[in-house]
């Protein structure tokens, strides 16, 4: 309540009240300023009714929810249902501009400072949890996919004729779809093995820069965050394309939440070269799925020209989430929830260790990847039909998430046919199963997850292979077991 | 409530209270299972209750809700704010799958469902706003530029080779936009002039097939909503793009309010040939911007291609919010809201009229433009500059939406300079101001607009030109004047 | 926002934005400072950000919500679920302190200014609907009739000694429950039939009083708003009042909707003597159940002391409910339901006048009741249990609240037997039907009820008496047949 | 989602999907079973959508959110404002009927349905908490104060023609108000030394009755939960009722969240008489003040009557705030609350031990009062004034609840003058400051709490007294602590 206001209701309460109410009132709109002057990540965690405030303060900024504000253009800010208005914040106009979907909007003044400093905020939190040097950074209302799909697009005027897209291989859909959308050619790297890791053939790339010309080269995409017992992209990477000056593209999917991932991000953006790294809103956030993140340890410019390839105006929604989500955990949230995935990735390492060497398999050794681990599944008998099955039982029994990959899988995706598809490989020496410890994990999870694996291992053994006598009808589950083994993320 | 859960209330109620109870709520359940079946909008509107009930209900059937679910993977729908659980109805696994935009996901049965179900409704919107053949729609998460791309990018896979999206200028940053970004290459069509009308040039689009050869025409790239003095693009287009094998991409972007542009849409798929017809979700349903939808008369699969050329999962935003609005809405809504904008539409022209008359100027007759209309400035004393003074006079009284434009602009975009950009020619003889009578429109807002309109142009004609001696500080302005007046759609 | 921090903002958008967004903030802080210096209705409807608004700012003045606040006693405001904080605003520390319902606290200086607030927004539309000589008013979080029992309590003190409360006879269980509650003993005054209505029989009130003597005498306890055929109380009550010395408490618990009542109070007050009239706030305000008003023509004190006799704190539940609609309805939306109501009431009446005649029924003449009329039921064949399986149709067919009354009824309440119970009269002529035209019904309802009501009768009459042959379960709804006919207001 | 609707669904999911749905969706459905079921808390917490899920069902159960339903009476649950609407969750018929607060209402099944429910878990709350053999409970929407009054009313229909109310002092407005309105004559018992204890002095009470005669006694009405160094009033008055057969009533106030409190009703109930116990709903539940609970060891029709003495309907405010805060709690969070409590208890004890010593005071030994203790004020210097002014200090560094009590004080409450008041006694040796350990209290709280208590007393005593010399200003304070020292809990 402004302190003007207060002084209105004398007549209705003494002045010694409404002195403490100015006092608490001040203290409440001191921590709204120290927002808007510092723009970074409060220290401590901002209440649900402070951070509703806020968002109440932007949206009256805008001119759909100005008082006697008249619309006479087509697009105005009218929203026809109360519930949307309400879930919305009413802020209604989208971010960015038709050219830019960073760019402020003169009809929505609020909307455009929430996007700004959702920036601001979000830039914060990526220098926190590793990459101290990034230096600006951009949110993109589209999946990760569709982002690294608009840094192609965008480099495109940078790299006139260049139309390879060197790429080691991550068998990932959206990845591969990103390069396939956007018009380039991918080279794809095949991994190469290093004791039970996948890891960057980066002697291949060479030959492939060597073989088709640095200059025909769109960029390197490479990946950190991944499915064990793939690892993170080497760190030569950065070097070759500084050496070689073509542009790099970091997918960090899920890397945000990995200091290991942000200090190998830092890394090559010191020795080498980073033109930017893309990471999800949802993964990294937990916030619903829609938005991704551009980062950049530079200020030349090539964020702006990715922002200026999206064409048109750009949902907000991914913006009032993170906003919400970043003030909602302030800097104490976010490191007590790095400390937490860290412990609970050691605490699920160890149960699967236990449980692989009850079960007669081995955890793969995978330590370059901070997030993911692989345990083998040598001991179902039967075909791979038989051992796919672990999935779907995990599913039907409430376990989403865990991947069953067998050796034998090919797929085609947009005419390409990768062999041994899930696997990252063509020729991986054993079927596996994978399990995560990603943000926001709880340590009971844990506990749920490896016992579940343990008890259906061991079912999964006693039924004799080919009958198909789970207890869970098999037909009704062929759609699921197809989806859950089909991994797509 | 179910009715086996109603009957455990024995012993707090009577049996005759629970007979009625269960009366009450079979009347709901009775709706909900019409929409289910029938996957139609509702007739009359639902009201929030029932349509929160839906997505509560929805929400349910995804895994990140069910109880005793263990999240193994990296992308487990898991929400750190209450926040923006609550604001998203818990719906936050998105929509699509890595693929594929529309794919349903193993993991939310309800937000799959949901996107589906959001699918069914809008298709029967589009029929019943006069598109009675359409076929098929998807909604895609993206701005109607960044969609309009995505349609480009899946056209490259059925025309490989050709590199050339021919299009009958308009001037709306984000449709020129959506071709650059795609890689291709616009041939830009000049408009003609008719009266007041500027009409498509279909002798030189015909020319401009001869010239680059047909098979190397990835699509043609019509419009039908446009800013007066332009009208929708001539029927002709369907023709040739029939006759010529070359696909036909329609930017409608806010084509569905007008029973106008959808019928002209229809005659064209049936004359000719028509892909698909792109319209924003914001400006036709009054939702939060955000979303568009593609529409096709044909189950050719072309929508199923730009589905899947979507690399990622997209935001779930609005479908729910053109969920929640359409059920809102109604066969009922629908229908008012598209009679009132007619009438309103009727009303803004006459009152429009008659300033034009007081202040000796004139309406552009426009006769083919449902929406938009136009009013010549030229009685206005001074330079251009003096002119677009209008603009951000009445941007300052809160009437947002005229456009104010005059002949002398330049404007580079992307490489490309537009001479007298903003009126989507080259030489159009007039300055003049656009405003529109868009869905959702009041009777009041016409009157305040016309009522400002005349008022700011009185006072601008009695100040000296140059002398800047209006009542709102000149250099404040400066921005918002050029943002009112770059017509950034 | 603040202007201060809107300043802040400098470097994420221009200075004219900002400049811009200051001028929407002001126009929105003007409300709310006109609000708090008039401490009146506004005159138009408070849209629901704004009203929220508010009721945050409030919010954050009480100390539970006041950043780093400490808690030492057994009373801190502490909300354990976040549904229950957030459906209540935030607001928890209730209304008054424990020796008065109306006194402010200072651990809650938001909701004791709420409290305060809402008293004047109350007072201002009981003048607005007729009291215009109403000086004060108070809300009490409790049923009309405890209010009213309240009342009589806190006259103990000003009449010591005395202990008999004149009643002229309503047949509405908590009028009397109020008095019995008490402790005191009710001198019942049987009606008068003036034609068809029922008045007050002023001769017996003046007999009552000689024989028990004034000063024995707690108070007349008069009823404005009832059920037809019985009528307002006549304005000589206060005259006798005023001339016998004896405090008058009003039970007005729907009349704030109607002008006649208010008038009519308006007028006793000026030639007579009312000490306060009581109302419900759900029924006058179209909120949930809880509340009730006590007002008074004069500044004597009366009310402090009923306040003063509350013990405890009470829910502020009403005051939120009632505050939030009173913003929401502006003096604009209070004249517009007064008036809709009188329409509505002409119309049901027109329309049941017809039906009447249809069915050879007579609508009763009561002239003198503005809200309710009622509908003879004489040619419905067979015993009243017949006549009043009427009012179980209507109410299986979703036509709530009209009551069907016959003759046979005796009633024992708290000992005491009334003859005819549900007619407020030992013996009237006449079975009928009552319907009510109240505050925020809508013309389609009316529609609706005046049909049903016609439909039910006639099929009610060509049903052979006893049979029970309806198409509704007997059994099952013996018990709401008894209920509805039970008149437990 | 009714499994029927889920079947709809088939064209736009996989069956495999909509089986997954079924079983995710019976989960729920389960525990919604179990509740209506066994009407018991549950014994794991509910999450919020949950909740709201049952409460929108109940709801979809009124009249008033029955689709098609026409109001033909005065009360017809209609509300006007949509805010009000919801956060009420449309649930606005109240509770209770004319004749009787507890009593289901044929036009509000959900509402009725929740009270009895609401009830019922209450009941089971009562009995986890330790009194086990409680037999029925009520929920009155009015303050503890307000039902304490209801119950004495109730029991004048018991005890025709007693006039007195037996009341061991406590220093508590309301307490005193409720005797006080009701009419009938306090006998105040003077409390007893025993140690730094002030105890029942249970030779007085049976004087008192000798004097006036047991049958002119309405009730006893004995203590539970008091400020230190008052403590819970003696067993014998349980034995002294039944022997005596005098009506017992206990104010527990905020005993619930006190196994010893609990525990000696229990046992209270076992060897001697105890009518009915009463509680606030905000002080033990931690929800919005507005509503207490009335508790009893026997069916024996009292709590009925109690019940049938409110006349009219009540708020349903505390009903739904309470069923909310339960099923948020389940057994667990009742029994992790209450074990908190306890060890906060201790650790406060201990912490407010250490500064006692150090500023040379004396925690008061009070090993009876489980919740509040009390510390000696003797080291300031002084007048009375200057000590109470430490109550001010704490209150405005945000440490509210804390009291401090000087021997000085008069009151006069209603005509009666109390000596020595806030300190439960005429002639307490010492002047003290309490503060409580209370259910839902933070173990920071009393770190920070006995800190600034530490903190303010050594400013206190540097400064002269009399100079008033504080850095607040005294005048703006004069209100506040006035009313921080008046003990108006």
């Amino acid at each position: 309540m402004e302190a003007s206001h207060l002084e209105k209701c004398l007549n209705l309460v003494p002045q010694s009240y409404i002195s403490q109410g100015q006092q608490f009132r001040a203290s409440r709109s001191n921590l709204v300023r120290i927002l808007l002057e510092k723009q970074k990540l409060p220290e401590e965690s901002w209440n649900d009714e402070l951070i509703e405030f806020l968002l109440s303060e932007l949206a009256q900024l805008d001119s759909n929810n100005a008082l006697g504000n008249c619309g006479a253009g087509e697009r105005e800010g009218r929203v026809y249902s109360g519930l949307v208005a309400r879930r919305n914040y009413r802020l209604v106009h989208g971010v960015g501009r038709s050219g830019d979907v960073t760019a402020v909007q003169p009809k929505a003044v609020g909307s455009s400072i929430l996007n700004q400093l959702c920036t601001k905020l979000t830039l914060d939190f990526i220098r926190i949890v590793g990459a101290r040097n990034a230096k600006s950074c951009i949110i993109v209302p589209m999946a990760t996919g569709m982002t690294l799909l608009l840094c192609f697009l965008a480099l495109r005027k940078r790299r006139r004729g260049a139309k390879f897209i060197i790429w080691p291989r991550i068998d990932q859909k959206s990845c591969f779809k990103s390069m396939m959308s956007s018009g380039f050619e991918p080279i794809i790297i095949e991994n190469q093995s290093d004791g039970d890791e996948l890891r960057t053939n980066v002697t291949e790339i060479m030959e492939s820069i060597k073989r088709v010309g640095a200059e025909n080269v769109v960029c390197i995409h490479s990946t950190t965050s991944c499915f064990a017992p793939r690892v993170p992209d080497r760190l030569e990477i950065a070097t070759i394309c500084k050496t070689h000056n073509i542009p790099h593209i970091v997918n960090n999917a899920y890397g945000l939440q990995s200091s290991k991932c942000m200090h190998l991000l830092q890394q090559a953006a010191r020795v080498g070269r980073v033109d930017a790294f893309v990471q999800s809103c949802d993964k990294n956030f937990m916030v619903p799925v829609g938005g991704a993140v551009v980062a950049s340890f530079h200020d030349d410019g090539f964020l702006s020209e990715v922002a200026g390839s999206y064409a048109g105006r750009g949902s907000a929604a991914p913006t009032i989430d993170l906003t919400i989500t970043l003030l909602d955990m302030g800097v104490a949230g976010v490191k007590m929830l790095l400390r937490q995935r860290k412990e609970n990735y050691e605490y699920l390492r160890d149960e699967m260790r236990k449980i692989a060497e009850k079960q007669n398999e081995r955890l793969l050794e995978t330590p370059h990847n901070p997030i993911s681990m692989a345990m083998t599944l040598s001991s179902i008998p039967g075909r791979d039909s038989d051992i796919t099955k672990l999935g779907s039982m995990l599913f039907t029994r409430r376990i989403t998430g865990a991947r069953v990959v067998v050796r034998s899988t090919e797929k085609s995706i947009e005419g390409h046919v990768f062999t041994g598809y899930g696997s990252h490989s063509n020729h991986y020496p054993h079927c596996y199963i994978t399990v995560a410890a990603a943000i926001g994990m709880k340590r009971s999870e844990c506990d749920v997850i490896v016992k579940c694996i343990d008890k259906c291992m061991t079912s999964l053994k006693k039924i004799s292979p080919h009958k198909g006598s789970l207890s869970c009808n098999n037909d009704e589950l062929s759609h699921i077991e197809d989806d859950v083994t089909n991994h797509d993320v």
